[in-house]
Formats: structure tokens, sequence, C-alpha cells
């Protein structure tokens, strides 16, 4: 199995994943987390590379950086709010927190115009800031404004060969391999001086990203004595499936996945329509119960809308038992999910014109000819 | 064959190679010319892409660049003297003149630190003041700093294919093709806003430059319409072979060359030893004649140090009807090697000063992590 950063894949089994490409399972770090929130109870983040040196630093006070980011082609969905909650997690440990709108990898891979994702960035800041990211402790930046990424990339590609580049990411065309070594860049950048780096970092992805982190800490390592990279740590989360069913959320499908700023209406509707572990008839459902570990509804609750263990557990338990049919747990968890969006849309709102601030002074501060 | 930016090659038939590579003679042009040079006038420069255009422009008196540039490897040589000749020459002729100190390509063919090749750019803008650039009408910029540079290269990079990297330059590694890009952007630059472009560009380049050109004025089509660039058009230069016989000047083979500011004993002795088409004994040279077109003696003259087309064929004839032995001719040219040598260092000299604050300047104006 080859991970693909930019296209369609599916994981069938993550502890095969694990091993085969040496992730560290997340399992035995779990006691070092206190209070640790649902996505690690729930081994949604399944795996790591070093985290425990960032763990560390958690625990002795010292200096460690949390740098994530944004492909600005479109809002906020669930996948996007993993990695936003993970940023702020770690923010809050006392991490520096770096978040990075990657609109070079826009326009390489989506053709994206900047003045396009310029408007979409504001909207994905307004997301992070909602979701609880403080910018004081915090870095914002479009990678068409962040100078030190630009010129990183150019030092990094070099001796780099072309059998290196399609090993990871296959035969693609330049620009994309290009916006490979931004990206590198931006996972070392909280590194830099600037940041009162060299210093730990991790990098929370899904798993799809690792061919990026593979590449970055190999690039720390060839620039180690120069700029004294420490090799980025990384956790892994678990890829949603689409509501449809389809393995994964993907805005080629539409039915499969809602952002966080859809109407209600049409999530409502998405909801309705969500795959589930249900029997063909109530009658064979209130005597065999359903199949949770199928239901969209129900990793839904797991991922994202229901906080409480023993909540979900309860959900799980009744379904199993047949107590429950398709549409009742539905209309329930419609609700947490509506209450959730409603409640984010307008904390988002109100974060407008802070994002737009954001934006503009990047502007301001760094001119570019992108 | 295949022309090779970044190695060596061998121009056997510069006639064939217009017909191969689709360059244009530049004989049918010459009557364009008033008052041209020797480099003109002996088809030192001997082919081009489309000058009409320019050398229309500088009839109509409308605006027009000239752009090229010097890998801050060391010292000027033969060849820089050459390029640098043709932009000063570009430039009376009312020319914006645009020079590039290509440190990132120093970096990435020659793994040249930046901290170095900036005491080189020093050395080189000093160089290219005394041969008659006029930083008034003209840039100097190193790459490094030249941020519309490093990001047009990002733009330029979308959609091209490897098949299409490795078929202009063959496979190198990463960072080199980076390079290519940060080139390409180069030969655009005078066509930005900033430089109210677009207009007609020549950019006068050795001939195993072309495959940067023919890129140049590919990327130059694909972006006609967002950026309204026009194909830059190129002026070809033969290359001089080296003193010692060999097929081209290389620092690798230090005998080959001078540089502008080379000791002068050291500079004496290469041309004492430099390889010409002297017969094997003073009888013969008297009875058959020299053969100056296998002289390395004679291609300095033509190529620089005999500005005048009477005294160049005079040494010819002369060579030819065994009149002169090649110890007494090498003693004339010498003096007029020596003399040249003098005058430019100590012009140069007197340039250091504004070479630094060029430098200087830019490192104030554009901050880099380069």
């Amino acid at each position: 199995m080859v991970l693909d950063p930019w296209g369609e894949f599916k994981v069938e089994d993550y502890e095969k994943l694990c091993r085969d490409f040496g992730i560290q399972p997340l399992k035995p770090l779990l006691h070092e987390f206190k209070d640790p929130p649902a996505f690690i109870r729930r081994a949604i983040i399944f795996g790591h590379r070093d985290l425990d040196i960032v763990l560390r630093a958690v625990k002795e006070c010292t200096p460690f950086a949390v740098m994530s980011g944004i492909k600005p082609t479109g809002d906020f969905h669930l996948g996007s709010l993993l990695t936003a909650k993970e940023i702020v997690y770690f923010q809050k440990l006392g991490g520096l927190a770096v978040y990075c709108i990657a609109d070079i990898e826009a326009y390489e891979d989506n053709d994206l115009p900047f003045e396009v994702s310029k408007e979409i960035a504001v909207s994905n800041i307004a997301d992070i800031l909602a979701i609880g990211f403080d910018p004081k402790r915090g870095y914002i930046y479009r990678q068409s404004r962040e100078r030190r990424v630009k010129d990183l990339a150019y030092l990094f590609g070099k001796g780099v060969t072309l059998a290196t580049m399609t090993a990871i990411y296959g035969d693609r065309h330049f620009g994309l391999y290009m916006s490979a070594f931004i990206q590198i860049a931006d996972i070392l950048l909280p590194q830099l001086k600037d940041f009162d780096g060299p210093k730990p970092t991790v990098i929370p992805v899904g798993i799809d990203q690792d061919p990026h982190i593979r590449f970055a800490r190999d690039v720390a390592h060839r620039f180690r004595e120069s700029l004294g990279f420490i090799p980025p740590a990384a956790t892994y989360h678990k890829i949603m499936r689409g509501l449809d069913g389809s393995p994964k959320m993907s805005k080629r499908s539409p039915l499969s996945y809602f952002t966080l700023n859809e109407d209600l209406d049409s999530v409502r509707w998405k909801l309705a329509n969500a795959y589930t572990g249900g029997r063909a008839t109530a009658k064979e459902q209130r005597e065999l119960g359903g199949i949770p570990e199928l239901c969209c509804i129900y990793e839904l609750c797991a991922f994202h809308f229901m906080e409480d263990d023993s909540k979900l557990i309860d959900m799980y338990r009744r379904c199993k038992a047949g107590d429950v049919l398709c549409g009742e747990c539905k209309a329930e968890v419609e609700e947490l999910v509506l209450d959730f969006l409603r409640q984010h849309q307008e904390r988002r709102r109100s974060f407008i014109d802070e994002a737009l601030r954001i934006v503009e002074e990047e502007e301001r501060r760094e001119p570019s000819y992108l």
C-alpha cells in the first residue's frame, strides 16, 4: 500500500499500517496524558512518531510546538475540525501553535488562484479561531506570504533525486513536488530561530499525510547540522468514512460530508440519508440488533459529537441490543450535530473580522508576487 | 546533440546547431545594426531568436530590456566579459539592463553557501560596473534577494511534467530543477509591471544556455494571458576554446582560462603556454605559414582584444604568409591583453564600494532566509 497525500485511499487495518510504515501505536503512551480528550481516549489518534519527546516537553514545561494546516479549497469539514481540535489541545498544554493555510498547495494541486484562496483563508481562519485557537500564543499564515517557508523550500531541494521524489509521491507534475518542499518547510518552520527553535514539534495529521512527515524527518536530519532541526513528531488520526458509507469524505461526493458552515437543512438531509449499520427491516433490527461498527452516525458521535464515553457506550449497547431503530437514533444525533453547528456558526461569525485582520496584516507585512 | 547548461560540450559546427535547434543565423540582420561592435561584425554572436523584435524597438525608440547574469562561483572570465559587453551594448542602445547574480543556482549546482556567494557577488558586480554597466538605467540583483523571482518560480512549476524536465535538462537532482525555474523567472522578470513590462527582452547567452531560453519561451507562452509575457528574444555567442586548446574554458582546467582579476604574471605565463596554430619548427612556419583558425591567441584577439578589423586581418595574413612566428605574435598580443587587464583591474577597484553598496542595500530591502 502506498499512502498518497493528494489522492483517495482506504484504510482497512490501522495496525497493519503502523507495522508497515513504522508508526508507533498510541496505546502505550496513553497513561502519559492526564485528562485525555475523546480523540485520544478512543484511539482516533491511533499512532504517532516520536510523540514521547513532545510529551516529555509538556511534562517538564520546556518549549515545544504544534503545527498543522489546511488546504484552502473550501470550508472546514470534520477532518479539518479534528486537526484543529488537536492543535488547540496541544496549544492549551503549552505549545506554540502554528497554523498554515496551504495556498501554494491549493494553487499547484487544485489550480486555485491566490485571490480565491485568500477569501477561503479568511473563512478557514475564522473557523480555527472559533474552535479555540489562541492567536496570541500562536501564528497563522498563508504559504504565499511566508517567505521563510518559500526560501527554505529552495534550500531543501538540493541533492534530492527524482527517484526519491517519485518513490515518495509518485509521478506528479513539477509544481506539486515544489509544494511538497513548501510543506516540509511549513513543518520545520516552528523550529527556526525566529520561533525560538529548534524545539520538539508535533504535527497532527491524517494518516494520508504521512509521506510529508517522513520526508520532513529526512530533511530535518539532512539539515540537522546547519539548522539544528529535531525530527518533527507526528500524531496520526484515523480518516472518517463518508456519511454515504464511502471510504473517505470527499468533495467529489457532496453526500459524503458536510462543512461546518453548511446550511442546517442540508446537513439534516445528509444525516437523514446517511449510511447506518441498520438491518433491512425494523423486525430484524429488534431481533438481531444493529451493527454500530458499520454505522456512519455512530462514527460521527465517536469522532466528534459525543464527548461523554458513557453516553457513547450506551448508544452502542442500545444499538447492539436492538433497543433502538436507526430513525430514532438519527433524530437524537441530528440534534447534537445541529446544536454544535449552530453554536460554531455563531462563534465563527464573531471571528470573521479578526480573521480578516490577520490576512490583511500579513499582506501589509509581506508583499508577494503569488 | 543535447545542449547542457550545467555541463561540458563541444560545438563543431554552429550552422548545424542553428538548423538543429531552430536558432536564426544573425547574418541576415547585420544591416540592421549601425556601428556594430566586433562581436557582432565577426559573427561571435552567430545566432538569435526573435532579435528582430528587439531591433525594431531600438529603431522605433520603444521600451525594451536586456537581461543576463552570472553564476557567482568565481571571478569574471572571458565568457562573462562577453556577456557583460553585450548587456552594456544593448543598454547603450536604450534598453533597460537587468543583471542577475545566480546565487541560488550556485547553491544548487555548486553547493556554494550564500555567505560565500555574497562576497563573490560584490566582486562580480564591480566587474560589470567596470565594463560600463550603468546602474542608474539598470537593475542588479541576487536571486536569493529577489522575491519576485523566487515567487514566480512557484507559479511556473505548475503543470510541468517530469518528462518535460528530463527532456530539457536530463536527470538532475531536484534543487537544480528548481534553480532552472528560478532562471526562467530571471529571464521574465524585466517583463513584470514593476519594470513597466511586458516588453521585448533580449537575453545574451552562450549557446550552452539555450535550454533555459527555450523553456522560458514556453513558459512565457503558457502565462501570456495572465501576465502578458512576450517570448524573450536571445542572442547566442560562440564559446571560446580553452587557451590550452581544450574545447571550452573551464574552471576545472586552470590553464584553459584566466580571470579578469588574475595576477598579471600568471596571465603572462598562461599566454606563453597557450595553444597556437604554429608549425613544428620555425623553418616550416616560414615556409607553410601558421594556421590562425586553430590558434587560441588569434581567437583571443578576435573575441576581445583587437577591436580594429584591419589589424585583425593583418594579423591573420601575416600568420598565413609565415611572416611571423608564434613567439613574436604572442608577445604583441600579451601586451594587448595585459594592458586591458591593468586598466580593468584599476577601474574595478574604483567600483568595489559601489558594488558593496548595491549588495548591502539589497540586504536591507529584502531579508532572506537563504
